[in-house]
């Protein structure tokens, strides 16, 4: 992981295409889905890219093929390594796949069920730790040395970055008159990714990131010009993670704002989709759809382009039951 | 409505795609999906029509725009009138919405609540009544007697039935050469619409219908050779009718077979669809995808394409909880 002050990772278009090509047949190409009741509740005509149809059900898998595609053979032949709460590692786990390389995940206990069957069906190998940040990045170090595995983050990395900018890069081919394109930040990788992707094919774009109320941290962080941990209490199980160093600096200069959403139009906004859209998306995943209901004045008008992240949820525990 | 014995209803290929024609501004044209966990499980290469995403939430919009489009300006004006458990019910006030005439809408009390909802949305005039379907037919000719509008069947109409067919029609234009198509029977008017477009574009192609076992009507009723009407006890809420005397001439010379499945295997796969496909679809919709898994011989090896139908599903209530 980079560390301390680097200048920001800004590739050109030229990069940022070849990254998405590389991993073209590795992923899949997802839909872009309109919704006239969105639309007419909004005042806005939404664009929605739709990564939760993509393979491990999150855009994760895009920017973890991206990373392992990119490996020496010397360094791929050792495996990768991750701590993650769940849509990264079943990515990760995945992406190993694509090279037959082997995968060690370090997962909190209480990660989602479905998240941990996730892994375990993409055949990684899974090593259960405290639920603590400090306990996911013991159990990776030790995993590491015994392994000499390669340590993929979930996002904190310009190989994952790369990857996740391909998302809104085909939103934009799809739809290229896109005024504003939303996406929410946990880590910062998506937001970076999409930041990126989007300014790149078009500098006069508005791009927003979407950030619960309750993990606030990148919302922070760009008020006071340097990275604020999340203390962060949400039902968004994705969005818990703070920035790193290379995806502050990124958003700092490529996202245009950040916008902050209380739980419960999360979970509102979560089951309009649902019950609109029939397509399912995790909580961490109407996080800026929220964000379009709260702040209407921002996409009144415009043609706005949503990613929607992922659809990995434990259907035993719906946030609204 | 048609009633006693009548020529079966067989339509040319001609007549289905006019109708297809007719109705293709007023309905969205689904996307098809496809997932490698469910062809790697059956062993088979299905392709979903997404009729889940179909405005009003359901096939049912196509059968009810096509009646509605095909009715005289003088019987039009008069206003369209149904009694529907729900699906039908918001796709004839959707429809008439098209034409701006009244619809009026016989449901049971105890219809679930986001299907009244969803009538009321689109401004159906809904009179409810005891949750019998005695009870609805006398509710429904006093709505007749009173206001002169047009009664629109949920199924037994052959304007439906064409509205019907142009999902499979749809389906087989963007996947061509499917062996295998299945659909669900409840009163039959999607199943008849189904195989009359399959077996007029590809006669060598096999039909099948899905029912629950707990309202085998359609099961019972071409063995028998006559309808039985049904004694419906099943979770599949848009499958408790009994075939009319046109959808079963229809079924019976169009459908190869109808193959039923217990309850339990509809939850499952329901469950299945949601946690694997990240799409919402509802009990009904489930009950062919389940029939693909219990009678694994009938599809291995085949191109199968399913018509999921419908996405309304009360999400308080779901049926696993």
């Amino acid at each position: 992981m980079s560390k301390g002050d680097i200048s920001v990772f800004a590739p050109e278009r030229d990069v940022l295409k070849a990254a998405s090509r590389r991993i073209q047949s590795s992923i899949r190409r997802t839909p872009v889905q309109t919704s006239s009741w969105f639309n007419a509740r909004y005042g806005t005509e939404l664009f929605f890219k739709c990564e939760n149809f993509q393979v491990t059900g999150s855009f994760k898998a895009r920017g973890a093929a991206h990373a392992v595609l990119s490996l020496s053979d010397s360094a791929a032949r050792k495996g990768v390594a991750t701590h993650s709460s769940g849509n990264h590692a079943a990515a990760l786990a995945r992406a190993a796949g694509l090279r037959n390389i082997p995968a060690y995940i370090v997962m909190p206990e209480n990660a989602p069920k479905v998240k941990i069957e996730a892994v375990k069906t993409y055949g990684g190998i899974i090593r259960f730790c405290e639920p603590t940040l400090e306990a996911r990045e013991t159990g990776l170090q030790q995993l590491v040395e015994e392994t000499s595995a390669t340590f993929i983050p979930p996002f904190n990395h310009t190989d994952i970055i790369l990857g996740q900018a391909s998302a809104a890069l085909e939103l934009l081919e799809d739809v290229p008159d896109l005024d504003v394109i939303i996406a929410p930040v946990g880590g910062g990788g998506l937001l970076s990714g999409t930041a990126l992707a989007a300014k790149r094919i078009n500098p006069g774009i508005t791009v927003y990131g979407a950030e619960p109320e309750q993990a606030n941290d990148a919302f922070l962080s760009l008020r006071a010009g340097h990275i604020i941990p999340a203390q962060p209490d949400t039902i968004a199980d994705g969005l818990r993670t703070s920035l790193g160093d290379i995806t502050f600096g990124v958003i700092r200069r490529f996202c245009d704002e950040i916008l902050t959403v209380p739980e419960d139009a999360i979970i509102t906004s979560m089951r309009d989709v649902w019950e609109r859209m029939k397509i399912i998306i995790e909580p961490s995943c109407s996080v800026p759809v929220a964000a379009i209901g709260l702040y209407p004045d921002l996409f009144a008008g415009k043609k706005t382009g949503v990613i929607l992240t992922g659809g990995n949820v434990d259907l035993d525990k719906l946030p609204w039951m």
